[in-house]
């Protein structure tokens, strides 16, 4: 075996190595490549609160074979024992960057410049790392302009992947598989506990919520948290706003009658009537402020200056005014908008949850509701540890969390 | 046209035709058949009380064809204008009956005898027509003895079809479509309504229930319903009495703590624990009057004198001695529990649903609660207008009904 | 009842009124609607090929509430008896219409204008009509300029439901129920026949096409397509052409390796290299020429000169240059598109199906196909009687229509 | 932490601990339980292929949470470092086992009785192991007759998990996740692979088969797999056999023509008289000697002398004289069937798949074909990482299998 992997190179890795699997997946990485490894030092944590620490020897056919195998361990905490600076390579025109550019992930990371560890802002996945007056930050590929200073190679560059605390409250649940044989009660209990947690650390609840929550009752429920102050920001598309409105001032949602749950023959022609009055108006908080609107979750959000981002798509009837039409400045105003969650809770919208998904960091907790397990396995899919999935009935898992959050 | 249907026979049928969507039914048949109609006579309800009557001459290219055509529609309530005795003929052998025997369907039918029509008993589908002593039985092939008196052809059978009453509260409810993006209050409340007409009626409340009850939380809600006396027979398997058993002598249910909703390590073993103490103290209710179980829907059940009947199945582990563990055995039992039902209610269980369905005649409502709509979809389309689907969490579900039952 | 109905109206329908389920609807609707019907003449078709004519009296307890009967019965046809000129009024402002406008559906619509009946061009649903140089055109609300002359309330509107043709071969297939548990072959043919069909009436085949395309390994398939003219317009969003050059430029789609179906551990830099691959080209098409990219459906596209347009959301990395990242431009780009499809095909993207279905008037064949089956629901529900569901693996799907179309 | 932790023991475990993910288990279940650890001494493997080497001491708040725990961590191949005989009692009554009887896993367990390790036979869960002239041997609950030698406690059990085997082929494409958005052509040619490998080993291959086998048209292609010798046993309930049949007779499978995909009106009535015609023949075997049945997969079955088990359910029609209703005898006779296994396959049928993982023990590779994720999920949850599902079409999956294995 050795004659073939002629090249290698020794990583270091430290943390709860073998706690959040990440041992285990290191050397899965290094055999899937055709390379093989050789542990040369592996000290363990010797109880549940001390870290392990792993200096590995991993080699590879080829040179390149051996970049590669190294650039795939890096997001499982691996670096090259040997430290230098990252390299930095200028962008050759705007909205692109060198081929060998650094890839982000949405782990924490740190790179080396002129010899020191720098954090990198704005940490999120699929970005660049742009070197600015000193800072290191995450861009989009289209934000980079000629001449920006890109992170390029492997060299100088450290990620921490988030290590699953194993006090037994949070880890346990935060494990917990998906299931719709669950009882849901046990989850809200959990949820809400969350939420009075990142109250007290004074990071802001961002709720990500689909036409879904009005079409199953989920209104009042909502408007309920709104009032007692658990939403401080509210990303949705246009869909929400409009059912919403459709709700209010016609007492369908879709069509269907929200009394008496019976769909409404002709109903479909009321949500064109309420894009008209929104529209009409001037907008969302016009239509507000005139007396157009008088209920429903986006008179609460600009009663109790809840902030909102309506994101448009291909299917947005209207759309509404208020719909920021080009998605690159919705995913920016997004983007914005979570800069300061504490954590994020998705209902029954697989597509702004998808697209809020890539936004964050790993570190921030996400909530995800819906009634489809595929939904809520395609979402903790994406920001594993982090996510919390949730198969139920939107309606009724708002109802539950306004109660035990009286 | 009419040279290539050479064949032709003349039925007749009334009632509600068109509002059931039963006039349409009749002509598609008979072009998908390859046959021709002509409309004889038809004349419409002119009021929403009022029936329609139709008399139709249907052709077909060959007399056999014609056989089968008119066959396909009497389900529908199509029958031959010209009235004659049915065709009576022996079984040749037990559990044999002639090839040309008339399979049932779920709905309301008459046969004629002696010039005389008398209405089939224990109607269900999928059973033979058997002359009794003056009476017209549905039995099951595997009931048949030699000698039995079997319907056959298609003379002298009569079978009227469920008309949808079109009251409005009713029949938009029964005619809804299945949908998770609803909302789940308004159905529990009509189904609690349903269930208070039923008891007012003096018949007898079926639940079907699997053991998703107990995982998702919904113990404490059934177990409400029961002591309010909503629950009239319990048909089940043997895996909801184990995992009930297995909560209560353990607090988990398949391996999850129920309180903190976190699955046990080591739990699976549980549930053969809850076996062996059932079993040594030689059943359920010789458990429940030692002692050994004191809590949970099976103990309820007992001390309320709620009937339960559980069936065997090739994936049940011990099972308990209570379990019937031949089908034969099995769905006599459940057949003559259903048999002064008024209404059932079915709680995710695909197998045991399933069952009951088959064995229901097309007059007693069905409600089927299940978070997957594939589940509900599949159970209401074997007693189509019937049904009415529920897409939600079974705990949470159980706990709205217990609430509207108060 | 009638004391209670003191207002009423008779209005007139005829085409295949029983066979497209319309009667029974229209029924339906009068008694949901708390209103009350009397049959005043009713001719049925005597055979498959006549059409029937019914003349109702339509009864309600106020006049908004007849107003409103009437109005929904519009799209299953019916009209007053007495003929009106369409009443129009001016748009008040800019993308703002008078309360009382008419919300189109997707069926075939007339105004009459001057005593004479125009059809509506541009047919499709959630729209306003706009009188424009004797055309009447469907415009969307955004389109809509200050004075434009909009038609309002419900006089002199007449909608054709699409009636089902009940000649054999396809009425039935059409009228399938979706189901997995079918034979894929079947539907396969049928569709290809349709296809062949299509091209014979000289009408353009669109496909509507996610990345799933690519994941299942249908990117061959869908290439031989392309190259023996199978597909006039692809219309799709940033990511199916993302994991196209994925696959091109790395042999993964979404990090999975397309030859050992394995997840390769870091692929998931890989869409981001080829959208900076792409970028840096000037776009997909310069990317073609300049031979960044050699392969793949976007390539078979420019070569073989097939209009796409790539939509942008939300959740889209990038996006590349291509993308169009207004939904408004978007929309319209797609409905242009759009407007001379003959068919549509749709595989596996819900948000763009959505879109498409929002687009096309009730007469284009649409076929769905996803794996998902609440999907292919949804998508159905939108239009009814003109969607072929198929649930299937869309690879294997492709597979096949590609032998099958030889 | 140490003052609440008095009681402890000592526990060894060896093997590919982290390859497998079973030092992470081992230490999660520590923490779970509340108690605490301390690695008294670990030694890695250093490379792929070596063992490691892992003494930890456990503790916990009282003597019965500590024998849970050990009990806990028993099947992730801890044992107690001191070794000690088997616990043996005597039954005290027919399917009945003393309270403290150890509950087998489907892992390969080792009892130690007169101070040799001898190993448990017939492997399966949810079993308890009796004593037999010096055999240990895994009985069902029910099997077990007063005086029967019953091990209980904890000492002198070892069980060793399966680990997953690191070579690059296999054990990539075993650790896959289920999902549809697969190749599925890659999927198969691996299971074609195992089917080879698995015949060179002179083991059985057991299909475990739905009706949706012939629904989905599969029945072409497994009639092929079975003429050229690829299937030994076929495990099924009746639907399997009498929707075939219904097939072979009329054409149609629950009434759907499988030419034209079309229902057929009526058709529900052809699986009735499918199963009076098998059972006036005296069976499957008789009906197709007697000519009454000619083709299909039962016929093939019969004449390739494949050996088939039908098993009973509360749904069944008939059911025919085959099918052995009482579950007992039908678990029994799967049992047997698979004693000599060296694969399965299951194609969807939930309820015999669950049953047949009952009964395997955890070295036997399992494949699951459905479409439905949420199925394949389940029977892969029972058995990890043994099974290898695959999200499609069952007629597609079937057709290409036969092509590969051609």
């Amino acid at each position: 075996m050795s004659s073939s992997h002629a090249h290698s190179a020794v990583v270091g890795a430290q943390g709860h190595l073998i706690d959040s699997n990440i041992l285990n997946t290191i050397f899965d990485i290094v055999i899937e490549r055709g390379g093989a490894f050789e542990v040369v030092h592996f000290q363990i944590g010797r109880t549940n609160d001390e870290f392990s620490r792993l200096t590995l020897k991993v080699s590879a056919p080829t040179q390149p074979a051996l970049q590669r195998l190294v650039e795939d361990l890096m997001p499982f905490g691996c670096h090259p024992v040997e430290e230098h600076d990252a390299l930095v390579r200028p962008a050759d025109r705007d909205g692109c960057v060198p081929d060998d550019f650094y890839s982000t992930t949405n782990m924490r990371t740190h790179v080396r410049v002129d010899g020191r560890w720098i954090e990198v802002e704005r940490q999120r996945m699929d970005a660049v790392v742009v070197l600015e007056d000193g800072h290191a930050i995450c861009r989009k590929l289209r934000e980079v302009k000629v001449g920006a200073r890109i992170v390029c190679g492997l060299q100088g560059i450290r990620v921490s992947p988030e290590f699953r605390e194993r006090d037994r409250a949070d880890f346990v649940f935060m494990s917990n598989e998906i299931s719709s044989e669950r009882r849901v009660g046990v989850s809200v209990g959990r949820i809400a506990a969350l939420m009075r947690e990142t109250r007290t650390r004074g990071r802001r609840i961002v709720f990500v919520a689909g036409p879904v929550v009005v079409h199953t009752g989920g209104t009042e429920y909502f408007i309920e948290l709104i009032r007692r102050g658990w939403v401080d920001v509210v990303l949705a598309g246009n869909a929400l706003a409009v059912h919403d409105a459709e709700l209010a001032l016609f007492g369908t949602s879709l069509g269907v009658d929200q009394q008496t749950g019976v769909p409404v023959h002709g109903g479909h022609r009321h949500h064109m009537r309420a894009i008209n009055a929104i529209n009409r108006a001037g907008g969302v908080r016009q239509a507000v402020e005139s007396g157009v609107l008088k209920a429903g979750v986006m008179v609460e959000c600009v009663r109790a200056g809840v902030e909102y981002v309506l994101a448009g798509s291909i299917r947005d009837d209207g759309p509404i005014v208020d719909t920021l039409t080009d998605i690159i400045e919705a995913q920016d105003r997004y983007a914005e908008a979570l800069s300061s969650a504490g954590m994020v809770i998705m209902l029954s919208t697989m597509l702004h949850g998808i697209g809020v998904g890539n936004m964050l960091p790993s570190w921030i907790p996400v909530v995800c509701v819906d009634i489809n397990p595929a939904v809520v396995t395609k979402l903790a899919d994406r920001g594993s540890s982090q996510t919390i999935g949730v198969v139920t009935d939107v309606g009724l898992f708002l109802h539950q969390l306004a109660r035990q959050l009286k």
